[in-house]
């Protein structure tokens, strides 16, 4: 394994911040660092229904209680703040979490990249592209499924890093199976370090991997990492926190959370529920279920350190009843999407939901309805933190690089839809249309001949000629344009600068850790 | 070509109404007629943006004007309502068009069926989903591209009677291009009389045409072709009528137009328009022009027939700039389909717009986001009739029998999303969740069993079976198990009761017109 880490240079240490800075100001991909919506939301729910559904969020945590598990410590934090604890269950008087989260977490905050021009603002009218986070499995046309290796999650990372309109490079992009568990967590934060200059998400599957990813994240920011203003760590990584729905935390999930917690880290604190299995099989009540398990992690995380930066996670999606397999892309979860960004901007905290999901096995037509029917309502609504925006097939399971290609066009369409209506001068085009008249084109207008070059998205991967010319081209389908596509751009990829004393430093550090202690899978 | 009516059944007339009642009480097909949303309309301008768009449409109107080519009746009508003729040119004074539009045109109108239950109201609230229109070819996995038949014509009329997300026969499913040009349009209207019993679209190739369609209605609806409060014929038909843009209509149009309004049936008045050819390359520039255009059209009705019923249309794509081709299921399409639609409220008028659009040329991942990116855009909007809702592939060019089964089950999803979330006791679940309480799940619990069938949509065609099982059963992608489906569909199809003597009346109408001129294909 570490032959991965060995390959780093270690060149010496090279002139500290001014370096970094010459490094920072080489060859960069072209994109804006995130996405602020000019179109307004779009909402399913009126005051009352929201109101109704805060009600249901309330009456959860006071009568039913949520369970922290295998952690004494969040019991007592609880107890301490004044929370009802019978054995593991924790009762919070009405309105409790709601007080703690809108009087200490910030409403958006800003997670800090290596390259600050990178940085993105999580929250408010923003909108933050992410890869898919989570498959053991990859997929694509030459090699069909297969589990994913360091090199894959290496590619992942490339190819993120390329795209223009993510604005992440995630966490765990996918599963590096070639490496044991207890020691992959270095490998993959260490392709984001050196293969993205992009903000990145940290290790959460035990608090030691988690001090790892701050320990890495804190040389790579040497100096900077504190804020010279408040003279606390900058907010580097944002992290998954995930419950156990229905209404349990576990020891690892709370464990991580502290971690970055303590460390002005951010958690994004997500109920993962399939509707039918971990909630009801209604809207309403898995929205309520969702508000309730987040609130209570957002809130433990305000205990832990007050002020520290949370984000409302939802991740809903229905089961079908033939196989009880998760289903993707139908209304249903479209319709919670709605309803719990609405919820997260009344409570003031930034919200994390949707993507490109689908539950296909394959890059077909099902996929892309799928997560069509995922990204534009996750758009629409308003989400700050779009965890699955690429890569994502068959419930989670693989991560697709055609799918991959395919997501990062659609996520660019989505920049053009949130850019809304120019309604400047040019934008009303009256000039073009006196010009023009009845019964003539605008092929050759001036107005077309100044504003064609920016007038429409242009997707890299969809044919539009004609279909003699599609034909004669060989008749592919998006997915074959998409495999070639993905090829190209990781044969074309140059790794953004990075100080080779940083390098080093980090190198030394996963090399010293990984040596202290053996190998596991367990 | 006389074949496909003459096997229409020969038997005596049976008993009028009462045949035609027990008739119509046969076996159905389950659906509701037309869908009634229940949540909000998305729109991105705000007052003041729209407001903008309404004043250049205006000065479009006045200032360039409209052209209304080789048909000097329809000069003299405009000059007789005041308007400034100039040569074909079309000037009208400020607020001319709305003002007649609003003082005329009905907000709403009820298109009736042969099958009452299947009449649809136009307009408000309402989605009308209608199949593609207009296609040369076809395309399915067996064929691949080809010309279309009246063979296919027919069975999309079947599979668009058998889909209960679908509430319209649509009119020029395809062309039947194997028929003579000048009496194609009695096959087509007689398969939607004869195959379904849902409303169906008017012939506009020629004004003889409509005059033809109107009087096989009349035979029909017979007696009920009158309605007894109004005196007036009932609303029996619907057709489109496009605009010629930039700011002219043809005489074949006008022609057509004129029939239907004359016999107070329906006009769509559509403004086909790839932007950068025949308007603006911006949204603000084509939505003001495609409603000064549409305003143009729907005026002239009401200056026609007072109160003929019209919808406002608009048909926008963009233009790829490397091959001139249109291009769908990009963000600015989906933008002025929102300002479209707005704009349509605003004036009172039921609107017309989006579906199931792709430029694609066979159902892959390409043809499903694009279709996705103009269907939810279409059903968020608030679109009433939308046309091109199933089966359209490659910009039109093609009807896909495959694509067509993927659009029906998106356009059930969307009845789900309209429908909005269940704010009930039952919807908010709250017993669920106390019974199940934490770490536990909802599987068994009672509510899930009472909710579970109807809880979530079902797509016939997504395959959500796990990836084992999806591998043994032959790695099918979704259009390989959509030729299953509309297979299997035609194999079982029924025909909906029509009274023998209706059908006999309606085919002497046909068989002596087609005696009456040879054929041509002119």
């Amino acid at each position: 394994m570490d032959d991965q880490v060995a390959a780093a240079p270690r060149s010496r240490r090279a002139g500290g911040r001014e370096a970094k800075r010459a490094a920072r100001s080489g060859r960069a991909v072209a994109s804006v660092p995130y996405i602020t919506r000019k179109i307004p939301y779009f909402e399913v729910l009126d005051e009352e229904g929201l109101a109704t559904i805060e009600r249901n969020a309330d009456i959860i945590l006071e009568e039913i209680g949520i369970e922290f598990r295998d952690d004494p410590e969040a019991l007592e934090i609880w107890k301490a703040a004044g929370a009802e604890v019978t054995g593991e269950r924790v009762r919070m008087p009405r309105g409790m979490c709601r007080q703690l989260i809108q009087a200490n977490a910030p409403r958006e905050f800003i997670q800090h990249a290596r390259n600050p021009e990178r940085n993105v603002v999580i929250g408010g009218k923003n909108t933050v592209f992410v890869p898919a986070y989570g498959s053991p499995f990859i997929r694509n046309l030459d090699d069909g499924r297969r589990y994913a290796t360091i090199e894959d999650f290496r590619n992942f990372v490339k190819l993120a890093y390329l795209a223009p309109s993510l604005h992440h490079s995630g966490g765990t992009i996918c599963e590096p199976v070639d490496l044991p568990v207890n020691k992959r967590h270095f490998d993959m934060v260490y392709s984001h370090v050196k293969y993205s200059d992009k903000p990145f998400m940290g290790s959460v599957t035990a608090p030691e991997r988690a001090e790892d990813t701050i320990e890495i994240v804190k040389r790579l920011f040497g100096d900077d990492f504190t804020d010279a203003a408040t003279g606390k760590p900058k907010t580097a990584l944002i992290s998954l926190i995930n419950a156990n729905s229905p209404m349990t935390f576990d020891a690892t999930m709370l464990g991580a959370a502290k971690v970055y917690a303590r460390a002005n880290q951010a958690c994004i604190v997500t109920p993962f529920i399939l509707s039918g299995a971990m909630s009801p099989v209604t809207v309403a009540g898995t929205a309520a279920q969702t508000l309730a398990e987040s609130m209570a992690g957002m809130a433990f995380i305000q205990l832990v350190n007050p002020g520290a930066p949370v984000v409302l996670g939802s991740f809903a999606s229905s089961i079908s009843m033939q196989s009880g397999a998760p289903t993707f892309g139908t209304p249903e979860p479209a319709l919670v999407l709605y309803v719990m960004a609405a919820l997260a901007r009344r409570l003031g905290v930034p919200f994390r939901s949707g993507g490109g999901l689908c539950g296909s096995k394959i890059a077909d037509a099902q996929a892309a309805f799928e997560a069509a029917n995922t990204l534009l309502p996750t758009s629409l609504a308003g989400v700050n933190f779009v965890l699955h925006t690429a890569g994502w097939l068959e419930g989670g399971l693989s991560m697709g690089y055609e799918k991959f290609i395919m997501d990062v066009d659609q996520a660019g369409m989505m920049h053009t839809l949130l850019a809304g209506v120019d309604m400047s001068e040019n934008g009303q085009a009256m000039d073009a249309i006196r010009e023009v008249g009845p019964g003539k084109h605008f092929l050759g207008c001036a107005h077309t001949q100044a504003n064609f070059e920016t007038a429409f998205y242009r997707s890299p991967i969809a044919d539009n000629n004609s279909f003699e010319q599609w034909d004669i081209e060989g008749r592919q389908d998006l997915a074959q344009r998409a495999n070639t596509r993905w090829k190209k751009l990781l044969a074309e990829y140059e790794a953004p600068p990075l100080d080779p004393a940083i390098d080093e430093s980090i190198c030394d550090y996963i090399n010293r850790r990984k040596a202290s202690f053996p190998d596991s899978n367990i």
